[in-house]
């Protein structure tokens, strides 16, 4: 049965909320041609106002539950944030049978098995285009444009606040609470920045991808998780002195029978495409057998560009609405009951080149004993910088790019060198890629 | 009513066509999990075999019409190329009550009005993700993730062939021949690679992506088109000297009320990120309202990543019929008869800086001419490169960089320059591609 009119309810207000409003104002019309009937947006959950946001025209509740309940409401935009209220909500909603667009990776990456097979069960739409990469379509090529390749590997920088603070102290030399604050201004960051700052925001997003890239289950525990806040300025510094930037990437790809998931700073050859992402901008590199290499770049944050994906996933279910069918595509590429657990890489093997950073006592005979400590794992130097003291202090940084090695094995050789008595404090690790090929 | 089994229809075994046999072979397991049920590639139409492609175990015909006319088949693609036994099967193919992919630009830019009628017409779904851009996934970018945003320009490397070639003439120091011999080797260009040099080819996915961009019908002598014949070793050594690079690019872009398109070779300054990609790869940037700017790189021709193009859009079909219903989003975005066209603007108002490359007498005054009659027009030198004659010789290059000017005023001023007696044969004109802010 073809519909005349299609209503959409949107739970949630904030940055992300007032972009699909303004959208829907803009664009409205343009949608009702794409959807052969008028597609609106009718009614807007929302606990308090907000002064950007006019909301005169549309049936406003406080509570967001009475959305859901708004027996007209054929599609759910729920961007509420958090794991508990947002659950209920999009589960009520599925329940229901009506459709849900969310942007929430946490909810996603938390619970969003349960949810998928809610969606499949009442043959409805789930869809989160906009949990990952804000205005890239990162989840859509993955799950439907890629469908007839086997990927290989993900890498990328899926955090727009991330980035924008690493960009800011690399290229300005600002200081990071500085940059956070600004971030913060500019609608990039959460009030509470932590998930970006420690790595969770975009531990969450690599789930998301690993699950559409490999058939796993959503597995919210299965990243290996390091923030940015283990970077420092001088290893921003000392990074480009050696010909890197250092970008917070997630990284998911195959080892053999095995999935290998992370979330960590990582230095990378400037020269490298993915190097030259910076500022607010998110970017996903995918390789696969039958595609080889593609490389999307675009904003990742931000209200618009997150409404857009927000809008194009209402768009495709609308369209579908409109002529009485459904778009039950597998939520999660394949059906939930076909994916199947890969075991985890332990990041003890993961092999790849180090960034190590120490501070160590002038005193003859130290760069021996860290060459030979390194030496006894079998790892060599590539390159090495030691700055001659500053007139007075005892002590110098000493940077060095190992070749290959893997996480048990490097771990063991700074354990060793932190032992030695020229070394004062602990040693910085960080991991470099190469990303041959590219 | 949900289908046991979705049989698939290929026609044409080219480069293409074999890839999709072994996409098919590797990923046909994964598919069917995908839809539901096994999607198969049942009978091939080929008027010859492929030595490198075992077809024992599939229903061979030599009439590719008997693919068509087979009553098994729930989805044809169509791979023969051309416009006319081409349109001829699709159209049967539609009229059948098929669903239809195809790779074929030239067919979608002449005739895809009438085909995507006739899809509409019967219900059926018309996709051609393969059409533009072989393994980047712009058509399902702008057709459905950038659904609610207004596109203002899309800017691409659209053809492989070309881009591999101006690469390595630049690069390796080639000649023009030995690169285009190397390329149809490996499979890149055509056996005729006429369209793929003079500019047709990029011409015609230029078309497509602006009716999906600007919702205008295709328009397949829309594009002011000029080859990559036209740049000569000496320039591509010019541009790097001056800080460019000469990419031969697709752009289309709203200008007012009115739609600019037009392919020709470009200089673009060498620190965007669309003049580091090179070879075979494919770019696409994309700027519109919502999403700001967006930028996919990835292989644009052979035979796997364009088959990856292909079962992708097998694939989003299979997923329908599966469940018995039909993806009948709108073939071109929106549906046939909302698609407005929308005046061109004249090249000759198209501004932009422009690059100048003559051959000029070494005698005096000569410069102060040209200089002057530049200023004529009101346009100004930004860069100027000007050698030293050769021990003997009496003519040296010059290379100039102008600020903006328009097509019209930089010809006016060209025109004039020629008549200088100190002038030795014509000047080449390239325009300069800023894009600012990317």
């Amino acid at each position: 049965m073809s519909k005349q009119r299609i209503a959409v309810g949107l739970c949630g207000l904030g940055t992300v909320g007032s972009g699909v409003v303004t959208l829907f104002e803009r664009h409205g019309a343009a949608l009702a041609t794409r959807c052969g009937c008028p597609v609106e947006l009718t009614h807007i959950g929302a606990r308090r106002d907000r002064p950007d946001c006019d909301t005169s025209g549309y049936n406003v509740s406080r509570d967001i539950f009475a959305v859901v309940a708004d027996p007209e409401i054929d599609i759910i935009v729920e961007l509420i944030g958090g794991t508990t209220t947002a659950y209920d909500l999009v589960a009520q909603a599925l329940e229901a049978g009506k459709h849900v667009v969310t942007a929430n990776k946490a909810l996603m990456a938390s619970r969003g098995n349960e949810l998928a097979a809610l969606a499949e069960q009442k043959g409805v739409a789930l869809r989160f285009e906009a949990a990952v990469a804000g205005g890239i379509p990162v989840i859509k090529t993955l799950r439907e444009s890629l469908a007839a390749n086997a990927i290989d590997s993900i890498a990328g920088i899926i955090n727009g606040t991330g980035n924008f603070i690493l960009t800011e102290m690399a290229k300005a030399g600002r200081a990071f609470e500085d940059v956070l604050s600004e971030a913060q201004a500019l609608g990039y960051a959460e009030a509470d920045p932590t998930f970006d700052i420690d790595g969770t925001d975009a531990a969450h997003k690599l789930v998301i991808l690993a699950t559409l890239a490999f058939g796993i289950p959503l597995d919210i525990d299965g990243p290996f998780t390091e923030g940015i806040n283990s970077v420092a300025p001088e290893d921003l510094h000392f990074a480009e002195e050696l010909g890197y930037v250092i970008k917070h990437l997630g990284i998911a790809q195959r080892v053999g029978g095995q999935v290998d998931l992370r979330v960590h700073p990582t230095l990378i050859p400037r020269d490298k495409q993915i190097a030259t992402v910076d500022g607010v901008l998110n970017t996903v590199m995918v390789r696969s057998d039958a595609v080889g290499e593609l490389v999307l770049v675009g904003p990742g944050a931000g209200a618009l560009p997150t409404a857009s994906a927000v809008c194009g996933d209402v768009t495709d279910i609308a369209q579908h609405v409109a002529r009485g069918t459904t778009d039950a595509r597998p939520v999660l590429g394949l059906p939930t009951q076909a994916l199947q657990s890969l075991p985890r890489v332990s990041r003890d093997d993961v092999q790849s080149e180090w960034y190590l950073r120490m501070v160590v006592s002038d005193q003859p005979g130290a760069m021996a004993d860290i060459t030979r400590l390194l030496g006894n794992e079998g790892i060599s130097i590539e390159s090495l910088i030691q700055r001659p003291p500053k007139s007075g202090a005892k002590e110098v940084s000493v940077v060095i790019i190992t070749d290959r090695a893997s996480g048990s094995g490097i771990q063991r050789a700074v354990d060793a060198i932190e032992q030695l008595e020229a070394l004062a404090g602990s040693i910085t690790m960080l991991r470099v890629e190469a990303f041959e090929g590219s």
